[in-house]
């Protein structure tokens, strides 16, 4: 159980109610989820956080929206998250990630787990050519 | 500097040799990177993170290298794995990366961090309609 | 369910009721939280954590208790471990934090993790001026 | 050495140079420092980041300009991220921060490190009385 | 409750069926616990896990299978993973480990997350003693 | 280089030259190591660190010498804690350990790292007949 009060819309502050508003029409959605509703409870920490993920997450830009899924769940799976790989995997699967894609991912992230501790227990050195060279 | 010898070809066990010969025709290369020549000094767990890598992150599947390589990508620099991140961020260059797609990859993952941080902070339950439901 | 017995006052070995009582002393309440009943398992591992957090967190030092609370709670929060997560913000709201500041020290961390990804992501190097010296 | 070119004023965009500026007036100093003129690889990206910064850290709020510099260095330390370590402390130093009060922040964090994993080593649950109770 | 189905034997493909029965037989016993099953959404996924686990932890090596367990374990828990730290105990268990001996493995992992922690803040350099001389 | 100076013989306060003596007395060598020595800038934080690092890891226990040293390196490599890395691979090999055990140790915690995350990615639940059962 969350550790501060959902909003309601009811009992929601104005700033908070406005971007409420917003995230349903941003998404077309009449349904507003927990995260939203417990960030209510400070509007300003609500207000930047959700202009942050709709920049980020949901204006045009050179990666698609699924493949942007794909590396916000990467970054979740690694650190755990039980809400964000439930709510970003139902996200994902609303924009038509299937059962073996979904399988895909988790299995680069759980070779990239693997890798990096590989690479972090024997200390290795990066090679002089994957440093970049800026004139 | 890494706390193992790196395997030059002169001194690998010819187990670690077959393998580089492998990385060199799967990636029509002639180089190898240090991680493979620090993983040599023991070949089975050469032979074995080298197989893993190669069926997920080569092999054609669902996912797009590219895309393949932005999640590996994620993995990396939230575990802040500078060897991963330098040699998965030359690898996703050749493959057609440029700055500002580097860019949106390493916001994305900062912002998904953060957003993993909010939840976890207010503890927020996962909504019913997020679960899973199997017949 | 803790994957240890919780010891009880009755059920617990002499050493670990000695610290049970001084926790009771030290904290003026008669209530002792299921770390330390689950800690009293191996009474050398309870006594060692119980006298770690005392000197640490409540012996008088530079820093007022209720900045040391926030102090750990941002780790737990980065952590993700619930269990302090629940205890260190009962432990902060009694010292006086109230919902606006607890959004405050969450949105910090959540800031913080964003920062440290965007740093790690492009590997930028430590300026000169941020570098120590000394004669 | 940063993995994108690190933008001076003279080479930056337009929108970066002006965060530049505001960065110098916000902080009444000459200097930008690094992970500002990598993030100017993509002007938004540094937008974004620094308003999030601003308002978070900079801004009046309820905990002290100090308090703040704690609770991002405790993240940092246990994320182990060296430029954010050096940049905050540096900043934590200037506030007023001295090596004993630097100490007594870095042992709570290791403090917090250990009893985090002394609870998930051993699966405590939660305290009923840790429990939020919202009417 | 998991986010894909858990395959049973009935509803498993054959790829997925040949793997639940090489467990069993591995491991002497009836059941195929829900992480494989879980696995078994993607078989080869399954497969290739199935089999990296099974030579690095099942296969005679210099490591005994009880220090096998602990090092696994000490991962689960710096990771909190809730799954993994419950199979793994019992794994461990059933190898022979006790209470006492449970709490002595939590309790280095907790010294060394501490430990971590302390050097990542003063950001200490390596010895010249530390650091490896190969000819 | 360490943001706190490191505290040699002559310079240090006498509560932390006593903490060195110990060290070489209990380690049976002159070589008093970087760690000590920063943590020396607040000599109660140096005494309490030393004191559970010498009862957890020296006193004789039910853990051997060596399978300790896995543990605690377990935990570095999967933080990335270069110095703890190299200081305790160091230990490790003076107690015995050579390349292949490393690789072992090494290839263990990558495993776990991979298997922690398909867990984690697939939300896993924890099967009844691992759960304890407490009369």
């Amino acid at each position: 159980m969350a550790l501060v009060k959902l909003q309601d819309d009811a009992g929601a502050k104005p700033e908070a109610r406005a971007v409420f508003d917003d995230i349903r029409k941003t998404r077309d959605t009449d349904y507003v989820n927990n995260i939203w509703r417990a960030l209510a409870v400070h509007p300003p920490m609500l207000k930047r956080f959700w202009s942050y993920m709709k920049e980020v997450m949901v204006k045009d830009s050179r990666l698609d929206p699924l493949t942007k899924e794909y590396i916000y769940l990467a970054v979740s799976i690694t650190n755990d998250c039980e809400y964000c790989i439930h709510s970003h995997i139902a996200a994902a699967r609303r924009k038509g990630m299937d059962d073996e894609t979904l399988a895909e991912v988790v299995e680069i992230v759980a070779l990239a787990n693997a890798g990096n501790r590989l690479t972090s227990g024997l200390q290795v050195e990066v090679d002089e050519r994957f440093k970049p060279r800026f004139e």
